[in-house]
């Protein structure tokens, strides 16, 4: 059963080739084509292009597949070409013509806009929920191992003293820059859609700010050409903040694998985070953090997959856009598996306190004990000049008593600024 | 039940987190990984780790599993993390103490490298198969419609006489190019690559070479280091081979796209291949191209996805590479549906043949009337300016008597040389 | 001359394939470094590590070169590595070992960071400023033509009728969603990163909120180690923010390439905004808006550039960031100057007052007409095959007087509540 | 002076806007422009449209103007849009009307074309002998360090003994599989587009044939409008095997980055090689290689830069083409560079002899004592229990014999049978 069937039956390839697997994304997805088909239904209603009874029982019925929804009944059958075929087709088999109507004034087009946007909304809630959960589990972890010095690299040569507590609030300050990206998003998301039916609006004298408010939108898309070219543009603005956010977790799991590994051995976890070889039986392999940073890395990838989906076409709508649903669906999901197992497994870590024991670390003092001699008054220039003698000849001798005490440094890590940095994101 | 059970039970979470969607994938890739495991476990019969008659009863048990396959009963259950548990355990129960010894000189990193060979050899093959009966058609609507005129843009501005001739002929020449990146494929993953085990090889006497020949690889990779590195290289050369096809795919979509366009109204399509509008009665949709140069343009980000999974890894196995399969195998389904769906819907293409009676397009005609006065002994210069004037002014007569006889022009297609260079490619 | 220098010369090769184009590019940002330069030095002067006669000399001599800068008299000599060898050499020169001094407790790799902030900072003010621009001259050409009717295309079919106020307008509202991810790079940009020194943070007493006040910044970047993580994050947030705008740029790009064509002919501009043929006299084509479309497609790939140099490196500063400079800042030009040339020639644009006279565009009106049917009682059902039969019978007759009075609507443009989302953003 | 001047000056603003860089670039070019023009010339005199007088000093002229570019001395003024126009210049400078004619039968849109043909056969052909070279070296180092031993990891863990004999060939190996995709880019390269003119062809009898033998190309892109569309095709695929070849030396640049750091220490280069930090006196810095690894990873970004520029675009000449020009040619450069750099260094390397005396590489050998614990008739599972007991309770004692025989492994490195492979390639 398709809504636009004009009585010759389409070639069942193309039907297979042009559905794809929207069935199963919309069951992500009907949540949010019911909570906007109910306030269409309503605002219906209120212009007086439904009557007082056909609103009721629109809502009334709408409110059932809704809890068929919440409860995991509702199905869409290869008989229903998506979710929008199957609602209606719940409505009309209930309601007859009554059913019918709940598609005056808008088209397809409009609906999976505004669903997408109550999703996308609902997500990006999620996500930084999620994201700030990260944060604050960071930002005690960097409080508890604020004194255990790690060697900071620069070209991965040893180079100066670095702490945990450096290390763990660095990637906690990162995310909340992330987050920036995220609220832009929201913002772009949470404009009403709803009322561009096939893209140019509609001759119907539709209440478009009484949809707004009832589905909780912050303001409206205006212009009806720009609220459907929103369609792709919402997609990758949720895209480049995920992106901005896996990337600070991929740089995290690369350090993590590599921390991992028994040329450094500064971190380690428990064995039931860790995985084992088929053949070597030593091995206890950080695959939950390789796997973070590759489905990070396959997040970053996604702003390109929809820009190349969408680029190039002029306004309007076209079928190529139905593509955007399968790309970041399963993306999101990606990001929120990413966020959690991150958390989860995060709060197992455990610390090697005695790093900068071995020897191969004492240079990392090279830079300290130069700078106590210039602030004793040598020159700069002599200065390293000694030092590097010392090194060359070795008898350089590092002093290891650390006193980083400005804004930032290892002595002094500024948590509650970083930490009123996040609350002033709403 | 996993390979590498330690005897502690990995956590739950971390067991979803890691396993993915594998198992779904690893039924499209069970029947390589068969064909590997039996030429495994000949190989250590002929080198005397298995005796003879465990080599028989370890093919037969194979043999068994490739029929399941091949008949479609084989699953992959969710205690079991992949195929290749799947397959160990059927042989175990079976088998015995006889059944693990497949796993003797192999690794599961060689087992997956194997398997993915041979599952790109076979559908690079069939790949190239779809493609060359695109072209074929492509040559014969060439041929078919080659009288028939079409304006040629540059700019989008109307430019000059083009044909239907050159057009179809056009797209089956890019073809040819596509392949040459399909055959540069095809040369890497023809290579063997069991034998590297988890990358370095292993100390028991393996016979690589029986391996490479029971397969049918033409030759090995010999470096077991090259071959483990090969792990998402394989997979990217398919990718940019798909997307060298896809590129031409999706551009010969966007002109019928445009082509279909009132605004155009060069060519159409049965209903039968167009869907129509919830609102709009009229409507007869190119969404059978649309979504074609949507898979195609989604397609052409495959190569930058795989890159940014794998890049900057240092050389060994990492668990990141578990994804690039995740990547690749659903975009060569993509790739085989749109050559399919392309080949089965241009077979019902109608040309409409008076296209250039409209008047705007009497312009096309003025560089062939410029060349006319050059060949009859006018300086080019002063052609020129003519034209120009004629033009501005209106009184532009074009002669529409077109003779374009070099080789590739729209008199003389050279189809036959085109041809020819698609028989070069074996 | 090297900062680095040990006493023995570097092979000449690797001078030349390390250094890159580094001088060139460091012209634009040396303003900056020489800002940055100047607040180090009163901090050093308010924390005692200068005297106060040696601050007052490096911040006169720091002013004289910012002088030379803004005459365009600075230069880089290639006997220099970049601009920071130059400016100390300058200082030196002049002052002596005081000059050298301006090197304490700051490390090449912040005086790098710091400059792209406050570089990044005001380029992305400007960019706001011309996006801002664009907007105004959008929404007076709505305001303008909101009267002349367009034809609406989904599908690139004749849909529903749209007009050139709702053309316009839709990228002038567009441009404000991309606005968000400008103002969200700022706020990561305009972070003061200057104290993290080699990434590791110094032990000198250094007052980084001193410098943060002095150099304007808001707040700081706290966390030494994300201070310095900022490197190619801080470009790529710019990037995002660049992509944001390019897509609706390009976007508008493509439609008005599309309109120019005479299959469209909707639009027209003067001949001092098109480009000739050298064989095709009657042609005038929009070379102008073809190259905003690709330079807005190349900007959209930056992101992505931006990525694979800087994705799967471990924390701590890498020689790769220093390639994020050569991609950055030409990128920022080519943007700068896509918003300038198309709202220098967007002013210029001229339409064409009776498109819809062509009864090709007559179905435009269908989908009002079966509205109407509608709300004068008939089911939607039955209105919509009446419809569809009356079009196949050719008997459809068109209803011309379109009154779409909704939201957002072609009648109902909303331009200033569209004004104030955009005088919402600072 | 421009091609197409039509009598009104464009505004400069516009000019500036759409000639870009595109003179700098020229210079590059020019050679093949000439080479083309010459041919054409040669052509057009066989022909009869010009006269053998006005062909011998068309050519002469050419080869006047292809000696200046040899000395450096051929200049492109602001006055001039490209090479094109500054070379019909010259000849019309000196010969008149015959200058004008050597335009007859060609258009810009085919000579920047076969220039860029022409250029990147050159291109292709010095870089795959610069792989080529860098393959020799490798091959020689492998040969050279074939007993030194180098731990194998897996996840970043230590794994299974490896050696400099298998790291430095697996790398040469790889080499060949890139050139699988130059060869190809160079076949697609390979076939003269000359005749195409606008995109559509010539009422000119051209012989293309002619042309095609003159400038050495194999074959000729029959189809006008296939050759047409090759403009940012060619230039793709050779960016797909840049692509190829810089994916593999940026692993190699990122192992050898990680080898270098003091954590594994198992390779170092001598000082000219390295870089300092302007104040840690201690650090010698990968930079080459650092850069090598970036410049490669922007290399893999090409691909999808001339993707988004070229997508979606309908088939026919647009303006966008002029832009893949100035993301192809520094591409090129950049490559070339990387692999000169990199093999001019590599050359210095020097590996450290005793890596696998350090006791935390015990565990390297666990897996061929499993092996032979195996061989000896213990069963697998039975054998792999006993040697995690043992690693769990500290005793196992590494059997550090390796013996490792079959092809491909550590003790049997193929290098022959590989050379074998890289001879394949003409």
């Amino acid at each position: 059963m398709k809504l636009w069937d004009k009585g010759f039956s389409t070639d069942k390839k193309i039907d297979h080739f042009t559905v794809g697997n929207d069935r199963e994304l919309d069951l992500l997805l009907a949540k949010y084509d019911v909570m906007a088909s109910t306030a269409h239904a309503k605002m219906l209603g209120k212009i007086g292009l439904l009557s007082e009874g056909e609103t009721a029982s629109l809502v009334d019925e709408l409110d059932e597949i809704q809890s068929s929804i919440k409860k995991g009944t509702f199905t869409i059958e290869n008989s229903f070409e998506d979710m929008h075929s199957k609602i209606e087709f719940l409505l009309t088999e209930k309601l007859g013509d009554t059913g019918k109507k709940i598609h005056t004034a808008r088209s397809r087009n409009d609906q999976v806009l505004v669903a997408m946007h109550l999703y996308l909304k609902d997500e990006l809630t999620e996500i930084k929920s999620q994201t700030k959960a990260l944060f604050d589990l960071l930002m005690d972890l960097a409080e508890k191992h604020k004194e255990v010095l790690l060697p900071g690299y620069t070209h991965l040569q040893i180079a100066m003293p670095s702490s945990f507590g450096l290390w763990f609030s660095a990637y906690a300050e990162s995310l909340i820059d992330d987050l920036y990206f995220i609220d832009a998003a929201y913002k772009i998301v949470d404009q009403n859609p709803l009322g561009s039916a096939a893209g140019y609006g509609s001759s119907f004298p539709i209440d478009r700010k009484y949809t707004t408010k009832e589905m909780g939108f912050t303001t409206m898309k205006y212009n009806v050409v720009a609220a459907q070219m929103g369609r792709g543009k919402v997609e990758k603005a949720t895209a480049f903040g995920m992106a901005s956010i896996a990337a600070t977790l991929s740089k995290m799991a690369m350090d993590i694998c590599l921390y991992m590994s028994q040329n450094f051995d500064f971190i380690l976890f428990p064995d039931a985070l860790t995985t084992g070889s088929s053949i070597m039986p030593h091995k206890k392999n950080p695959d939950v953090f390789e796997l973070v940073r590759a489905k990070c890395n396959k997040l970053q990838a996604v702003p390109n997959q929809l820009t190349l989906v969408i680029n190039n076409l002029p306004s309007g709508y076209h079928r190529d856009l139905q593509l955007v649903k399968e790309i970041i669906v399963p993306a999101i999901q990606d990001m929120k598996a990413c966020l959690e197992i991150l958390t989860f497994s995060l709060k197992e870590i455990r610390v090697n306190k005695n790093i900068l024991e071995d020897p191969k670390y004492d240079y990392l003092f090279s830079v300290d004990t130069l700078n106590e001699l210039v602030q004793n008054g040598m020159p700069f220039r002599d200065a390293y000049k000694k030092m590097g003698q010392e090194i060359q000849e070795g008898t350089f001798a590092p002093k290891r008593n650390i006193s980083h005490s400005h804004e930032g440094s290892l002595g002094n890590l500024c948590l509650d600024e970083i930490k009123k940095k996040m609350d002033k994101i709403s």
